[in-house]
């Protein structure tokens, strides 16, 4: 994190809060009360958006919900302006104009904006629907989640580290997605014709059968299908599961190395030596 | 353990015998015999527990199932009056009233009691309802074994060594679920009403996807909800597997580490060393 | 493998024949005819049982079908008799009578005989059902598989290694069937009680949600029943996964091992050199 | 690569231009463009072939469609002509006739050959089911990415290095199927005689439950059924999820490889060292 200033400004130290960048001088004690109110209130909202769906919750409580939902995108409001207000004591948003702009448009921040938008448009529109489905968006909050919690930064990085391995079995996930529902179109077609109606209808097949959910609203019925759909499953499922191993041995791995940096002290100060 | 008598009284010897502790002076027989005799019980009190559900076993043999439940209580009760007679033995509850206080409240010792109370509270009450309720609590019983089964303790450590792991992964699981299930309500709520009533009733179905279950009994019909059920069947099922994988492994580096732990002997004296 | 004999009697060269152990100084071809030969007869033998119960095929070849079950037998009970006459010629069973009779109780020799006795046996009753479970029977030959099978044996090695491991997995399963039938029996049976009639039944539903099979012909439909079902499927699921991930690891290492130990050969000698 | 001429001849220029042989002093930029061409037009025709299956969509296009895949056609037959032209570049097909018919039955160039086929043959029969068959062997242009994709390449690499944990497994898969159908047709075959009509029939039970896909089309309903695929799926599971783990670990291992041997570089000159 590159300063402007070597000597910490009022703004600087308002950017450091809000984005919790720890701070040695500092008391600690401001810092942890801003995560734990912002991350209450997003889990809150989280909970309010759940039980608003629920219609005899909704119809009996409303006006809580208003009220909850009122202070939320205050609060959000006021955390989205004060980052705009305090952007600038960054060396990359430092010009006050054009850097504010270039701030809006990094991801977290527009994630916070979708965060708080679909309320003042509902004061636009009136189409329920319309407003139903931005009342999903507030969903988005949770988002922000990852902005103070260190697990999701942290399976971020396994996700990163491990981009080529997961790119590679994408890539060879669409292709067996194609080939199985292409084979099970053939096979299927005129037997099932509604529910193997064309291939991208009986792509649904493909990855309910090859993820190995298997609701059973649609599988083969033709000796061919069944045969075809036996061979696939033996050899395909294989691929879909790949993803788990890989990630599985990344993440302890991950943490591994973040268990051995926190405990790594040197042996003639004793200070914590941060490793990579 | 720690004692606070150095030479070992009866009471302690008595201690040392219902909490398995190994005694080189002791006679091992009578250990394994309270050991044995302790599981047995615990394992045919479970069975009882299993079929006397099965409506047919129950009404014949009702009256020797009842006596057994007798012979069992008794047995759990005397067992739990001795820890309880015994544990001022030991420095934690060494303090004649208080001491026992304290381990009353230690979970085992709970675990001990509701195994028992339920039989002293049928009694007590005649709704059948609540007595049928209780005679499943009969089933903590189960978790006495605990104290014997070493498979279990080894289990615990497991859980315990890859907390932080776990954790990490049950904070994504259930961001998952809560995003699952809320594009799946938006996506199918109109078609299916009944099914996806409301976000809570939708993880249901986000749960018996993502774990590939599928029992079938909720599944998009809509293209969007089918399409977004694929694409989060792809990519989300490989976290709900991922436990397994740091599981699996750090199951096995434990029992490596307690195979090695038991056979290294010193080359000099030719007595085990204990290493961690 | 240790001989009485000095030199290679007769005896011997039929058992290390039929016992298939590899020998020097005999031409490998005989070796591996009868090998070959017996691998190909099982193969068939078990491609027969499975056709035998396709109807159509069963009425038109049923001719076929025993003419060739007549000349299996023949080749097993030869194969038997031959075994049962050579068998002396090890330490084990040098005995004439005593030898043999212990041979008959090795495991190999009991599969032997059940594999032959069904068509003998068909011969006193003339019970059709009873003819019917002996014809299964003759899949027993799949197992004389193992005698010739380098996979299926290094297979048996990898859950011979892991034994502990799969014994502590295995506990924790029945465990866990046990608890979740239990919650899910009381939380169900009243809503549906034919379904979850007892616990045993309910086991039933336990094993095929924590397999994650999910056929879809029992699951929870009270909020009860399902906020349980979805706790103990994210919970749960991973526990009967984990044999996967230990029999996997050990397999990879078991292969490694022979795989190193075939290529190892001493840099003095040229030999190649048998490690453990 | 072994060529047959010391100064590159035009003939092997374009045969490393259509083999993505890589060149220094070429300019690389015609290579890409081919290769990004080639792999777009493979990319379209999938999707096309996908698409013409959707009647809607046919109906409206399929003008469309008939022009893009004469041009396709057109394409890949030029393709197909300058390899067929140019493999005489490479000392394996050097022999102007029996070079190229050795090339011809290289499996890439059999592949190249069903890709562009069918549209011919389209104009010799005029049985509508045949052309629908011979439509979706437009599919295998799929298999033409694997010349350009690295992906798809290292996964083959995958899949040779560990055939024989893969075989093994495949070699289990298959006793373990059999078994199982044949047991559960034993069980099941009188409660269901429809579903379970014969060992074959079975078979769909077995992979269905064994690969935990679990559609619910057939499932036990006997008890000794059910008691039976309990044990069998808790038992066997485990065998089909082996494949998973075992290629997992050595996707991770092959990618390992290929990164530290692409940031392998000599330090003494600088130039990157191609390790193996």
């Amino acid at each position: 994190m590159n300063t402007i200033e070597p000597e910490k400004s009022f703004r600087l130290k308002v950017w450091e809060l809000v984005e919790s960048v720890p701070d040695k001088e500092e008391p600690k004690r401001i810092h942890d009360a801003v995560d734990w109110f912002m991350m209450t209130l997003i889990a809150l909202n989280v909970l309010a958006v759940i039980l608003e769906t629920v219609e005899t919750i909704n119809l009996e409580y409303s006006a809580y919900f208003f009220a909850f939902e009122v202070f939320s995108v205050i609060c959000f409001t006021i955390e989205y302006l004060v980052r705009l207000w305090a952007c600038t004591s960054q060396v990359k948003f430092a010009r006050p104009f054009w850097g504010r702009i270039r701030f809006i448009f990094t991801p977290m921040a527009i994630i916070d904006l979708i965060a708080i938008l679909p309320f003042y448009l509902t004061f636009l529109h009136v189409d329920m629907r319309f407003v139903r489905t931005l009342r999903l968006f507030r969903l988005f909050r949770l988002f922000k989640l990852m902005r103070y919690s260190h697990s999701l930064t942290l399976f971020g990085n396994v996700l990163r580290n491990k981009k080529e391995e997961l790119l590679i079995t994408a890539a060879i996930m669409l292709v067996l997605i194609i080939l199985t529902s292409s084979f099970i179109y053939f096979a299927e077609h005129e037997a099932q014709p509604d529910k193997f109606t064309d291939i991208p209808t009986s792509m649904w097949w493909a990855i309910v059968t090859l993820t190995t959910v298997g609701y059973g609203d649609v599988f083969p019925v033709t000796p061919l299908g069944k045969f075809f759909a036996g061979i696939i499953a033996v050899l395909g499922i294989g691929m879909f599961a790949l993803p788990t191993g890989i990630l599985g041995a990344s993440f302890v791995e991950e943490i591994d190395r973040l268990k051995r940096r926190e405990t790594c002290t040197c042996p003639h100060c004793g200070e914590v030596i941060e490793q990579d």
